[in-house]
């Protein structure tokens, strides 16, 4: 089959990978569509040292479903279009974090086109069928290529409660900063989106979400307007000190971006301040769903172009471009 | 009046320092003893740029009441033995911090001996009456030192929920470790000091909470037991590196160490493992002097040496001594 390889000699389109075969209780799926995601440009720029096929971010259709036939998990997937959760966790019951069904800080894991498993960029795929959602009919392929990515910011509802009566600045315009303020401003509360890009920041004018250029930033500071949550989504290891000042005393900080670089920071202004500082990964999938079933989200200004896998390598050159959001790969030839 | 003066000239003792004046709904209070805090020993380095009298924690007897005499408070508090919270908040009706009661973090605060107000190193000092709280009979000048410090370690409980069946690890065994393991010990947790000195770990001994020297703590990434929590108390920019190897995936590391200078940090672990970090700084009074009352702390063998007022700039230069603990300070001539 064909597939997005990186390897030591760089990222190629490979037109004889060989076809992934799917274990016991795994799905077989053939990829409809895939999305570029940072993390796999900072894969191609060494983090996480993974070698193998990328991508985690897609929907496509189950094919076959490896082991036993009667079970009747094959009913409900078999030929059905499906999303899947990235994180696969070893469900050894030895395991406290699968005990605990928290599966994905599984200390075992392998992660989809990250951590030990190949991904998506490709014409097919295996996950296991525990990972799976069915995607509604409602649901178009564009949009369900957003289903993970705008996971990882229900994760931040699933972290901590968010008070509705209080203002939410998003710093960053890129993409992540534009799926979390979607998904927070649904939650009643005010965000403030905060970013470079005009262009950008306009993007989010139907949704509710206000917005603010980032060299006004600082008049919030010295107008006392600081906000009770920070997201930090610049990307950027300087977002954090940002994200500090604009933060107001007993705030909170989401830390999203996962940045390959050490930044530095001034640690006694968390301290004197009170802040918390909260990391935030991958997140639930089934209000992701329910959001783009309701049409509560709109994710399709967010798409900068659609490449096919056979140009794929000059897709992620396009995605990697500054002012370029969500890059789609479609797999058919 | 006699006090110890930090200016551009150091640290010295004045003789004839003006006597403070209580305003309107201030206590003028004897300062009977005192004890030296790291940010004592910090402001000495430049850290605020406060210049004045030094200290505030204390136990004193209220002298006098300035302002209307007619008021109630006179009678419970004029010559009672008192500890005092150091925030001085500007109890505005405008001001949103103090309108709901978050005194600690109004933005024009002032603090005792560290922001705007002289502290307690001196034969008297002066702070609102709302700042303090009479101390009980049971609870002697020695253990009302720690009143506040104690009250700083309570704010963890203020700020958290801390699972009893869960393990807190305290990094570092100095003053303020010491007291972090003693408050987290009452919450039914097991709680593991981890530091670098055979003779202080030695401290917590009677407590129940269990120690293990900085070495060995690698041991613990090794065998898979990070712990839930992990207290920062090492005082070292380098602390919130090692918090981050010992905890673990959706753990929380609370940060007490205000340290001047700044860090260098992963913030990838953060996201990825999405920890929280929290920072506390004051605390509740009330339930400090409980615990002391109720003599379910001991603080006694934390005092390192008993100095006069007349002899502070030695008792500061022993404070600075790596190995010792807490130094008081008594007033009296």
């Amino acid at each position: 089959m064909r597939a997005l390889v990186f390897s030591e000699q760089g990222l190629e389109i490979e037109r004889a990978y060989p076809m992934p075969i799917p274990g016991d209780g795994e799905a077989l799926i053939r990829v409809v569509q895939a999305g570029i995601c940072n993390t796999d440009l900072e894969i191609t720029r060494g983090y996480k040292g993974f070698h193998g096929v990328l991508g985690h971010e897609f929907v496509g259709i189950v094919e076959e479903i490896g082991g036993a036939v009667d079970r009747k998990e094959h009913a409900t997937m078999l030929g059905k279009r499906v999303v899947g959760e990235i994180n696969i966790p070893c469900r050894q019951i030895e395991c406290a974090y699968c005990r605990h069904e928290v599966y994905s800080h599984c200390p075992r894991r392998t992660a989809l086109g990250i951590i030990g498993h190949d991904g998506i960029f490709a014409e097919y795929a295996t996950l296991p069928l525990a990972n799976l959602h069915l995607v509604p009919d409602e649901v178009s392929d564009d949009e369900a290529v957003f289903v993970e990515p705008l996971a990882a910011n229900f994760e931040m509802l699933e972290q901590m409660h968010i008070l509705p009566s209080e203002r939410v600045l998003v710093l960053g315009d890129g993409k992540m900063g534009q799926l979390a303020a979607r998904v927070l401003v649904l939650s009643g509360c005010e965000v403030l989106m905060v970013g470079k890009h005009t262009e950008k920041l306009a993007l989010v004018a139907g949704s509710g979400v206000k917005t603010l250029a980032l060299e006004d930033a600082e008049q919030l500071v010295q107008q006392g307007e600081r906000s009770a949550y920070v997201v930090e989504c610049t990307g950027s290891a300087r977002g954090l000190e940002m994200a500090l000042r604009l933060v107001r005393p007993r705030g909170t900080i989401m830390l999203k971006s996962t940045v390959a670089e050490p930044g530095t920071l001034d640690f006694s202004t968390i301290v004197v301040n009170e802040i918390r500082v909260q990391g935030s990964r991958c997140g639930p999938f089934e209000p992701a769903l329910r959001a783009l079933r309701q049409k509560r989200i709109d994710v399709s200004s967010l798409i900068s172009a659609r490449y096919t896998l056979d140009e794929a390598v000059a897709a992620f050159q396009f995605a990697v471009q500054r002012g370029n959001l969500k890059v789609l790969l479609t797999m058919e030839a």
